[in-house]
């Protein structure tokens, strides 16, 4: 059986056609209609019967739809997606009414982390963490070879647990959240701090960027820390620091086989990766004698939440 | 089938006869052999010969036996058990070969959750963290009705994720870890130093205690507290909090059902999960609209351990 | 010699004929003129004109004038004062050549302080530290009898020392300040935070206020505190936690005879003076044997400012 | 006049006779009697005049005696000196009635800074702090060109102001202490800490050690440090971090002219002050605007005890 993962993002709805395997076998792409709930399904139901048409008849079985919000216990509900402007919206029902089939729907990070776990960097491990470092943190718990969704669905909320008491304040209402250190958002909050206090130090990443401390953006610092920048590295230091801590509490909370990380951070590769493995065991707790999850980078890119989503329909 | 719960604690072994029901139909208890491997299997092995003499032939049909300190994955080797002396000890097959019957161990604090979860303050959720405060504090997850032990066998040393970056020294070699802010360890120490700061307000509980600041235990302020002495109910207060943070961690990272916090913090009762449950409320990321996982009372007290080893035996 | 007081508020030039006691003979009051440099210097050359009318010639030697901004070592230029819009403005010449008297410019907390230590609840003691809980912190520190005004004009910044590292970001671009902790702004925090948690517990703020989380300001939660509502008391007690804690740092660098507290938070007298004492004597280095600081309220109440303006421009 | 500058320190009491100028023109050196009170001013007498049998007669006119403890604000008691066992001791009179000389007693660590204001790295300042990074972290204060003891006697204990809330337990019975975390007491930590998680990165370190873990001192981590080990750089770039965090604090509080560091940890020269004045620069509050205090290495070394007390002496 096939079936159909579709990504819902801020600015476009990205579905595919996905076999067993985990591989995409066909593509559409639209742009995401703003603010409308209505036409959100219409542009699902859109996609899948593009995906459909090209196909023998009967081939796709189900649908399973990705979104970055927070999705009920049921999967039927979207019970908050800020930036596409969804409140307590029965999507699933919505969806499944124009297409016929059997649809459900997911944490856009959760598809993605089962998209790793079972086709990705963690498709030998049963125990998995993944660790999206994009704006903000998404995560993913794979435990026990399933996906773990928490009694309300919201589990792997792991950017919001707290890092430091009393720490900085994030758009969550909550204090001193893991993304707050740890994130895209705290990369540039670092380059900037930096070049505010020693544009000299900065340079290379000033001249990255419009030469204006606050046309700093993540892009320019990762360049400039490929290049061997010692600015642009120490940025990369902090947030490994702040990683690796992370990790070595999930580790103690969890004891994962493995940890998968993700997102925009991550093109750095061993930039990122070296140092929050050395964070991760200076942080760990249980001393030199404990057996340590990996520290994987993921394998899917973007495209893992089509497959996750594609992949969880077939469940 | 009936089987037998084995609880091995610094000082003494208990056993029980464990029903399916959670019952406890008979007991026996013996002294923990001090840092003798071999005996500690001796012991083990009477205390069931004890039980089995008392029942119908073929009656028994497994033995479960829980220990404080880290388990293997397999559920076969003691790999560190600090307080009896065992270091990569294969418990589960000397056990075995002594009384004929399948054995499993288990980490005490898992075994006690286990029990909680089946038969007490857990038994009609399926996500629950346990989280005992004892002198440290314990943990046991039960996720999709599952006992979730990790990769290594050592998940939920919930007493070791970090609270506090750069925090106070744990004897486990790491800075700052929950339970140097949430424990009978940390409850003790708020009373001392609020009685060698302010020994007019710490009157009580001096009182209570042999009038040194030194003697003061977590009984004396225990009792204070429930008297409504003010500086006792400040030490519940700090401990209160910091618990509080720490399950709205959990809950960000788990989404569990509920908590079920027992250990002998807890005897206080409502003096600490008062301000425990508005702490969390307080502390949890998500806004008011999130749906709160409950914060119970453990149920089953100090037998929890081997109903939980009992009843893992039987699986 | 008498001499003149003046305080640059926000909305108000305040001036006053300020004796050697430092008592206030007259006082005139003006508005601030917003964002005109120039016509700051008329508006204050107009309350001394009018002040020195209304005495007999050359009864008035000199001026003073407090102003809410960071004063050059000079005392001669205001460096930056966000709030009535100055850059590196030349006030001291400017008020001068207007007057045609001798002019002082001082930072309006540096001012208030001094104040303190001359007439006030610091009379008696060479080592002061005054602690302004406003809006934000505001100090001054007269050690060994001198005014500490620091080698650029800026000491006594103690709102912007750092109390939490990675903590809450505050406007002057740090993060952790003290400010962000203990201050006005603070207690607002703590009162709303705790009434989006727990909105029953909340109930009297919320009805002091207009019934709105937002609503809720610190005139609300003090007029709760003193009616005994748990909810408010709780907010000071945090407040005066992190006061006390500050305290306690200030005590361990520079060994004062006593603190001056006061400000808009100080209103709420004992309700929080009492838990900041309890606070400092716990967090205080040093020991039981160690003889600590007095902790007094502020006596001079808002004319603190001309006063010590006034009694400045003596000198 | 010349006069006699004693330096009483754990191990030998050293002393010298300094002239106006700052310059030691004569020394002499006795172990320190242990635990013997009496003794101590015997051995302090002894040192006196074996100097003033070598000059003329009336050469001398003072005696200042620095000493590594609490000295009371008159200068006449020590109120505690861990290790050379002193407690609540009249040490000003039993050296004046042995020496027939005035004598002033200070707290070493101000005895120091007042040498390296007046002839030091100070000398074209008014307003100095003086930080010495030993194994913990000892203060002096210079401002407005007198050394500021505080109302008892006690200021200027700045490694007990708390750098971090709830952190490290410090020997002084407090909790987060600066000198937890900059001091060479702190490096030690960091180079062990790393070693026992990554020995393979710690490799150099280990090997200019004893090759064990607990054998790692300052002296290994600086050599290594001075060797370019990327380790132990690492470690430098920890306490460097927490150090510039702390000098960002005290010019909050104080707006000095200059910082001069001192003590063994700054022994690695620029490895140590060039990442502390970026972390100052970084940490300060008050924007890029603002005049920053210089931060210089101490010029004196071992010997500004003797000066600062002799000049001490001379006032």
């Amino acid at each position: 059986m096939l079936t159909i993962g579709v990504d819902i993002g801020g600015t476009k709805v990205a579905a595919g056609v996905v076999d067993p395997q985990g591989q995409i076998l066909d593509r559409v792409k639209h742009p995401t209609p703003s603010d409308d709930p209505r036409a959100l399904a219409d542009v699902v139901a859109r996609a899948v019967g593009e995906l459909r048409e090209r196909r023998e008849e009967d081939e796709i079985g189900a649908v399973g739809v990705g979104v970055a919000g927070f999705v009920d216990e049921d999967r039927a509900t979207v019970q908050v997606a800020v930036n596409i402007g969804l409140r307590d919206h029965p999507l699933r029902d919505r969806v499944q009414e124009r297409v016929g089939l059997p649809v459900v729907i997911e944490n856009d990070a959760n598809a993605a982390a089962w998209a790793e776990a079972r086709f990705g960097a963690g498709r030998d491990s049963d125990h998995i963490v993944c660790v999206t470092l994009g704006t903000g943190i998404g995560g993913g718990l794979v435990l026990g070879g399933r996906l773990h969704r928490g009694r309300f669905g919201v589990a792997a909320e792991i950017g919001h647990y707290r890092m430091v008491p009393h720490g900085r304040r994030c758009a969550c209402g909550s204090h001193g959240c893991w993304e707050q250190y740890a994130s895209g958002r705290a990369l540039v909050a670092e380059g900037r701090d930096l070049a505010r206090a020693d544009p000299e130090a900065a340079e290379r990443m000033l001249k990255l960027a419009d030469g204006s401390v606050e046309g700093i953006e993540g892009r320019a610092i990762t360049q400039a820390a490929l290049e061997g920048d010692p600015a642009a590295l120490e940025c990369f230091a902090s947030v490994a620091d702040w990683t690796g801590r992370g990790l070595a509490d999930l580790a103690a909370i969890l004891d994962p086989e493995c940890f998968i990380v993700g997102g925009g951070v991550s093109d750095a590769g061993d930039i990122l990766i070296d140092p929050v493995r050395l964070s991760f065991a200076r942080n760990v707790s249980g001393g030199p004698g404990r057996r340590l999850a990996d520290i994987r980078v993921a394998e899917l890119g973007g495209e893992a939440g089509i497959v996750g989503a594609g992949d969880l329909a077939r469940r």
